[in-house]
């Protein structure tokens, strides 16, 4: 016997995960069309090379899970989409109309140890604008992560996304005498948020803590300082803060960068982003730039339990089940079946005529089927119908027709 | 510089691709729950050994990618999600009502040569009806592929489901003396059109293809008869015929086997699948039977372009550019832009004040974006907006109220 258990960091969405899954991309998509952002999506396999040229050496080396094909090529399950956005769009680079808005919802792998709100296979939605290399782009780019927070029902009492520039923090970094070689590895310490992975002086300690601690710098960075004026022009500054010690861990990076927590910090990083100025470098010798954000849907999942705005989804289509009464009247339940699904109804019917009419009445309460229809010998008798509302607990025998209409009623009704 | 190209046998999806994928899935979906069919979905690495247990031999040594996790465990990118179902409804077996009727959509792998109409990453279609063995669960099942068939304007005089039965085929094979551990020897080879690799005497292979040339003996068989009388029922009799040659190659099959293909010939199998007795046997002591089908994305792609059913799919969804006149306008211009979407008009404004105006047009033109809107000195004076039809080539000046509602009504005839 094998267990019946997925991989470890691995999930089964059964239909209630699914129907859950469903609704959340669905905000995402109808967030992303409201901004006339674009769907795409690539291979969930890719060549190891793509990232190894700039998503970082620890993406690559610790977290992917790396395969060979057969001749000999290291291959990769997707860590993240950005390397294969800057492939798609290097393939197109003079044919699309630029800026390009472009988002993607779809699975990721990462080879973590899993924890809450970290799995090794995930979902994930990726917003990018490229193309353009303005303050106001980045504004929109964030001010989509907070519309997505509005359509979940999540304020900025609830959740903050906190903003920061590289090239800000360079130049804070040079007047304490970090030499530009020294930076990534600076980046990498305030992002694990561990000082000591620094490598610095004891006086550059003391001092970086001081730029970390402070929240006024902001207006040093032009760039800055139009983002957050345009995000105040788009109904968004509320959800908004600078903060000089989100970095952002991935080294592509290049101008603003963000990342949205809930506000009490209980939780990880909900999405995280910032601005890419070379983004088809390994591709293309026409560089573009471009800014993005993405988010996963772990995070959110425990956010919105926590916040109390977890969904009510309905994970069974079926409106009505057709049952069978017995062998002879099987033929004429399927032929009713039919009926129902040609009027668009979504309907079941029991396909077996052994099983007992109490038995598949209790299939129909189980699973949350409203309706069950019975065409036993009397009904057929007399040409009608009856029609049980499991919830009401009423019954009514009436025409194909009546009977018809009220379920195509309520069709409606749910509908509306 | 890297290529910018995708893997051999792997797909990008550009908007355009990602419109009709969501428009097929669409369909996908819509006859699924028709029929009362709930989504579910699992990983897409799973332990090889769940499909060297039951998928076959040549699936999994010769078509899986396959790597290693750290603790050298086998694991397999899913070529097929039969096995997954099986895994999954083995971990909750007796909590489930049966019988479970659930269908999944998602990507599958095998690394195969591509070739028209295959690819080593696919998407694939699984519809399953498990917990019920009986001729009329059979006949649900192909009929979901029928109704699959017309939603897709595809009728019988375009595609035909060949069904055969495979216990049928072991009582044939027995006649003429072929012993029961021949059989799946037998069966790849009628599988594969080539007899030879069945290793039968001259004589077997004589009667052989008198087996598989009769096409009357379906009677023989109470199962498949019961299965056809159900199918005309359900009113899809025309889109049938037996046809001894359709034994499938996946070990699993136990019963009824079916398979789609275009009445000329032309394409691969469209779909095909079958009933399978013992689907959770290496997971649990207590067996259950299911029968089901598997539909790929390519074949069917290849078919509607063939038979001009290709739909017209829009992959922008953007209704409204609101354009950026000049940097001392861009403040209203943001303004307008978030009323536009607080209305739910899907809305892109064009970042960056430095970009002339007929470049701003000429990018809604190039990306289809029907209209535009221009608020310049002269609009902002007396409070008015310029809306452009960019199809009709026509403009009209008024209040914004005046405009929206233009947008609004636009909007609803869309949805209509």
């Amino acid at each position: 016997m094998i267990k019946p258990q997925p991989l470890k960091g691995f999930r089964d969405f059964y239909p209630e995960e699914i129907a859950f899954r469903r609704w959340l991309f669905g905000k995402m998509r109808k967030v992303s069309h409201l901004f006339g952002y674009q769907e795409y999506d690539g291979p969930i396999l890719e060549p190891v090379a793509i990232y190894e040229a700039k998503s970082g050496q620890e993406l690559v080396k610790k977290q992917t899970f790396q395969l060979k094909d057969r001749g000999g090529r290291k291959l990769a399950l997707r860590p993240e989409l950005t390397p294969t956005l800057a492939r798609m769009v290097a393939q197109k680079q003079f044919e699309l109309p630029l800026p390009i808005r472009w988002f993607s919802i779809g699975p990721r792998f990462r080879y973590e140890a899993p924890q809450k709100g970290r799995a090794r296979e995930f979902y994930q939605w990726d917003v990018d604008l490229v193309g353009l290399k303005t303050p106001e782009a980045d504004a929109e780019i964030i001010s989509i992560a907070c519309q997505f927070f509005k359509e979940l029902g999540l304020g900025p009492k609830e959740v903050i996304i906190k903003v920061n520039n590289r090239q800000l923090m360079d130049f804070k970094l040079s007047l304490i005498e970090i030499k530009k070689s020294q930076i990534p590895k600076v980046f990498k310490a305030i992002d694990k948020n561990e000082l000591s992975l620094a490598d610095l002086s004891e006086k550059q300690t003391k001092e970086l803590k001081k730029i970390l601690a402070d929240r006024d710098f902001a207006v040093e960075s032009e760039e800055l300082t139009q983002t957050f004026s345009t995000l105040k022009d788009l109904g968004v500054a509320d959800f908004v803060e600078f903060d000089p010690n989100i970095v952002r861990g991935l080294d592509y990076y290049t101008g603003t960068v963000f990342e949205a927590r809930d506000r009490q910090g209980k939780f990880r990083a909900i999405l995280g982003g910032g601005r890419y100025d070379n983004l088809v470098e390994i591709f293309s010798k026409t560089p573009l730039s471009g800014v993005g954000f993405a988010a996963g849907d772990m995070v959110i999942e425990e956010l919105l339990k926590y916040f109390n705005k977890y969904p009510v989804v309905e994970p069974n289509p079926t409106l009505v089940l057709v049952t069978v009464f017995d062998e002879s009247c099987f033929r004429e339940s399927l032929k009713l079946t039919t009926m129902l699904r040609g009027q668009g109804v979504k309907t079941e019917i029991y396909p077996d005529s052994q099983t007992k009419l109490d038995k598949q009445l209790k299939y129909a309460d189980k699973k949350g089927i409203p309706y069950a229809i019975i065409l036993g010998p009397q009904e057929l008798e007399k040409n009608l119908i009856t029609l049980k509302d499991l919830k009401k607990r009423t019954q009514q025998t009436d025409s194909f027709k009546t009977i018809l209409n009220k379920i195509l009623n309520q069709v409606k009704e749910i509908l509306v």
